[in-house]
């Protein structure tokens, strides 16, 4: 018996952007679970099981996992961007709960580049002050958690990060946010909608909050809004690393 | 004149945490310019020009290394972490500011794995809610714009991720941090204090907020504070993706 669990993260989507430990990890395993797209980004090879799995079934993909690792497999659950920013990581722990067995078992998360890296280092450097990453998908929290958030970071002139900003089961939170937005920042703060960055359809965009739409972001998209000092120099965005 | 600048982050320490694409972009540079201890991390080959550089030069390294890829040379600067997380891609904008020709070079900010998503992983989960990334150092903002930062985040209830908690400089604002923390937090709050990830010299520890003194942090500590949902499971510390 000597299984483990490693939760990794594949980065946003470019090979050169996964790191050793994780492709030492996947060449090592035995099992490979995780969300269909992210599954389907390994390589298949003989003696390897890929277990793709559906999206909203985290936890049940979790417990898989786990029970795995505890019959001596080696596992890897695959997560994009880092395991334990809006991903996998937590759902593994949260599945750990009252099980002392499991709690036991050689888990470990491997880090990957966060789509809102990715997304900063395309635009220029949007996030070289303060931030806050907050998730805007509603399924797991309630709106005005999401409100009360984002208005604290606008009101202490952080810049954001916001995951999961649209999908089409619940198309008005981000209208929401950005009329949230639009109440406590000026209208020229800087707004970027980074599209499945580090793709092929990678598609970046950078516009003043009073020309910020909804439909310009989807599931695909993080969206990163400026704090007040955030500026354009050349085709970059940064925020430079003064503030007062 | 085919000269190029890469911003590159060479995450927490440990090699396996250096994308590929970190490493492409140093196998082609002719010079690396960086902070002393960073730069030392690049190996030395022939035809490769290494420029250490002291700690608050940032802004003379960004010319000159812009200066150099103006004069056609492959210039990689490189940061420990994400060089767009309080780094040296900051700065590289904004010494571009009012130089046209330097605006108009091929300049490219190559993603790491930042010190907040390497302690995270090695403790758990503890960002895998919302959260905020919070500098200490005050060498270049206000205590008044900490204080209100730290403050907004714990009101929102937010993780917090501390950089740079604390130096022989200035002793005094991760002490002044923590008494906000327990003006704002209830005692039980977890707080986790993981220094050098990652590299030989690592240490991890993860108390209550009533029992986290200043002196368990300096420079090469990043600190994580969980939100009010934050909890143990067996020796990992995480924030359940729900919140309510």
């Amino acid at each position: 018996m000597s299984g483990w669990l490693c939760i990794a993260g594949l980065g946003p989507g470019d090979e050169a952007m996964v790191t050793p430990a994780v492709s030492q990890a996947l060449a090592e395993a035995t099992d490979v679970l995780g969300y269909i797209p992210y599954v389907a980004r390994v390589v298949a090879r003989p003696g390897l099981r890929l277990h793709p799995s559906d999206n909203r079934e985290e936890l049940h993909r979790a417990r898989a996992a786990l029970a795995l690792a505890a019959q001596g497999e080696r596992v890897v659950v695959v997560s994009s961007g880092d395991p334990g920013v809006f991903a996998m990581a937590a759902a593994v722990f949260e599945a750990m709960e009252g099980r002392e067995d499991w709690q036991a078992l050689d888990v470990r998360v491997l880090p990957g580049i966060t789509a809102m890296l990715a997304a900063a280092a395309r635009a220029g450097a949007p996030l070289g002050h303060d931030f806050c990453a907050i998730n805007l998908s509603d399924n797991l929290k309630p709106w005005s958690l999401i409100d009360r958030r984002v208005r604290a970071a606008a009101g202490a002139d952080m810049a954001m990060a916001f995951y999961n900003p649209r999908s089409a089961s619940r198309p008005h939170t981000f209208e929401q946010v950005l009329a949230v937005l639009r109440e406590t920042c000026e209208p020229t703060r800087w707004v970027i909608f980074a599209r499945s960055v580090s793709t092929p359809q990678e598609q970046l965009m950078c516009v003043p909050l009073c020309d910020a739409r909804p439909e310009m972001a989807d599931m695909r998209t993080l969206v990163i809004v400026g704090s007040s000092t955030t500026r354009c120099v050349g085709r970059f965005v940064y925020t430079p690393r003064s503030a007062s």
